[in-house]
């Protein structure tokens, strides 16, 4: 692990207590850091080999005179790639691209990503396929092999509807070329440029060794971005990860999926599914070793348990900094017939305004709980929550006893002080047991990690577009 | 029509833009009705022959020291019955006995229905059970023919997972059975008795005849309530309708089930379906005339019309008061190839916290609402919707030129200004055409009414149990 995942396990908790008072949600418009927020940006870290990265301003939004907007990020040699993507209808223009690309490569020989934040490039019809195919292409033209088409993924955030400023960029492309670096400061710049509403730059890296080649120390590095409209379903909003392990694209896809359900697939700030959800992962194989040619191999499943963790990390991050969060939730289901139903409640608290609402005013209303499990849509079972088995209590995150809210469908006498006590805390567990479901034989379980909605959000998103 | 409907029709928007500006959201402590609500509340009604109702003080919530909150209403003579009930699986404990009293007398032999606000006696148990019973036995003793049992309804609303305090209900039931009458003050004080955090009681009445017997002049009346946890499944959170028309109950069921799904089923505030929502309604028929013995007569067709218009009615007082509610929203979906889809992507057009904060901050941001068209879960076809065959607009309520935002998936130039004065009006209609989805035929189309999402909504939810 590296200085960061230190600094965030460590130094985390003193300052969060001294901060809670001052903490700011929304993005100071100066675009400095909030200082309750400092903990989760990492001051340094080991990056992949063959990467280089850049972030650069080109104003996509009128209003941002000096803030970096246009991310690079290219591997020296050709990678392996894989990405999920947005289940909206209504894909954007560079999801439909960067699918297509993948789709004519089989996900191999990839080289380099291009995103831009601050316009969305979403409901803009052909012309805006055509402004995402020009993007890609323009970073293709600089490459070494500038010859070779198709090995450039594009990405875009910000507001839909709006056709991107297409000149502005394709005029800053070979400037953003031009500062491609591999230093931490590259990377949390590049981190930076992908946000909108985000508070804080959502960077990742630690090191990992696998099973085959002990002696070779991989990197892994992950770059994510906020911080509303987060409800992904199949990916998030947009998610960039890397190594220099060398992992073929057939393994990368089934262990990006698996990772994915468990991680961005599990994380909610408003329930709202973006039209441009799009994670990828890059493998170059930089450092060497033998290729991990199957997920069911020994390092396939040393790296899927890693994916996974990671992936878990860096969406949480998301979570950290939702539109206006005073809170960071897990709400775990445990002993559930199945996988697929258990996420399905999950996802339904997580959505529940009025749950969220409790949240942020540190009310232990439970019942909001117990109504948000009962109306879950798209159940495979109606056994599969049975009121008379199912129990709810809050865990706290720092070891100390749960506090036991229902018990097999009954309510407890809640103790008010201590429920107080654990709802002051910024960071708080549901733990949902549903007893094995109808026939009391379930074992399955699932996680959403999600945030409170505040004043502040409404406030963020009344008047986004300005 | 009675003088209520001219008063909402006529003098209505005058008030609206005179009360702009002084508009309170929040139910004032002193229970008077905020000024800019008062235009919904009837101040004189034709209710049906045969009813006798009352609103009572019991102080169900300690906190409440005069406001009347045990509501009774029954028919001088055996009535025929329906109801459609929340599909929540934490249904709660009046709603199991409700369900039970109907299915043993088959929706006949129905006399009464007991009413309690502030506490919901849901995931209350066994106890609860033993607690809703004892509520409607009470007043089976005290009617008539007090030998014969299951003849009360039983309805909740208020905080879920407490007790209710019923030594006190049941205390109080017999000055509720002497206060029972029929006139529009009781009628009023009975709507009120029910209500939690709504601003206004919600009460409509009018008068019809039937083409069998066209010089009867029949009533109806109904009552409900709001103000959040508001997205009915099957029923809304309490509402109750009666009629002196004579309808057996085997044609009372399918007349109410089309009337709510087009009506209390097309509301939502926040997206959460309550444990208690219920919809009743008694038909005693002591106006006399023919019974209405199908769906399918010249009657039933009338009463169909009449029944879905006047739950229509009643279900939009809900959403005009929604919690913190700042705009009344239409969203009418047309051309589409499926009704059931339809519903499914108004519902997840009026659930968006993203599209609902837009509104709030009268932000014409209409990417949102192709979002949350796109990401709409369980629609029966990939084809339902088409983004090139997609349309929205505004369509302003006074009747001047709809404002087109996207024609066929590819987005207008927007009028900015003229944007901002639709959005400045209280009432807004959202009109997206699916263009017939995939094969261009579809002709299908539903609405949802809902509202905003407010600074105001999260202060009421924060801090709602105290």
């Amino acid at each position: 692990m590296t200085a960061f995942r230190k600094t965030f396990s460590s130094g985390g908790h003193a300052s969060r207590s001294a901060c809670r008072q001052t903490r700011q949600y929304s993005a100071p418009v100066d675009g400095s850091i909030p200082a309750a927020k400092q903990k989760y940006v990492p001051t340094t870290g080991t990056y992949p080999k063959g990467f280089l990265v850049s972030g650069t301003h080109v104003g996509v939004k009128a209003s941002n005179t000096r803030f970096p907007d246009l991310a690079l990020l290219t591997s020296e040699r050709p990678a392996s790639a894989a990405a999920v993507f947005t289940q909206n209808i209504f894909q954007a223009a560079p999801v439909t691209i960067s699918r297509n690309i993948l789709q004519k490569r089989s996900g191999e020989g990839i080289r380099s990503v291009i995103i831009n934040s601050g316009c969305a490039n979403a409901v803009t019809g052909k012309g805006g396929l055509e402004d995402a195919t020009s993007m890609a292409a323009s970073l293709d033209g600089l490459l070494p092999d500038s010859s070779s088409p198709d090995r450039t993924l594009v990405m875009s955030t910000g507001v839909i509807g709006q056709r991107l400023p297409i000149k502005k960029i394709l005029q800053a492309v070979p400037k953003a070329v031009s500062n491609l670096e591999n230093t931490h400061d590259s990377w949390l710049t590049t981190a930076r440029s992908i946000c909108t509403t985000d508070t804080f730059p959502k960077l990742l890296s630690m090191t990992f060794t696998l099973p085959s080649s002990p002696t070779i120390i991989y990197s892994i590095a992950g770059m994510t971005k906020g911080a509303g409209m987060i409800h992904p379903n199949m990916a998030t909003l947009l998610g960039i990860l890397c190594t220099d392990a060398p992992i073929p694209a057939s393994t990368l896809r089934p262990l990006l999926t698996h990772a994915v359900e468990r991680s961005f697939n599990a994380i909610s700030i408003d329930g709202s599914t973006s039209t441009n959800d799009t994670l990828a992962v890059l493998a170059n194989g930089a450092a060497g070793g033998q290729p991990v040619t199957s997920p069911a191999s020994e390092d396939g499943r040393a790296m899927q348990k890693l994916l996974t963790d990671f992936t878990q990390q860096l969406s949480q991050l998301v979570v950290r900094d939702g539109e206006g969060a005073t809170k960071f939730v897990r709400v775990k289901v445990i002993n559930s017939p199945s996988f697929a139903d258990t996420k399905l409640i999950a996802s339904s608290i997580a959505r529940d305004p009025l749950v969220k609402t409790a949240l942020y005013g540190k009310d232990a209303n439970w019942g909001r709980i117990l109504c948000a499990i009962g109306y879950t849509q798209g159940l495979s079972s109606s056994k599969t929550v049975v009121p008379a088995r199912t129990s709810v209590s809050f865990v706290p995150t720092d070891g100390s006893e749960p506090l036991k809210l229902v018990i097999n469908g009954e309510p407890e006498a809640v103790d008010e002080m201590r429920a107080a006590q654990l709802l002051a805390e910024e960071d708080l567990e549901i733990l949902v047991d549903l007893g094995g479901g109808g026939d009391g034989t379930g074992k399955e379980e699932a996680s959403y990690w999600f945030c409170d909605f505040s004043h502040e959000y409404v406030t963020i998103n009344g008047d986004y577009r300005t």
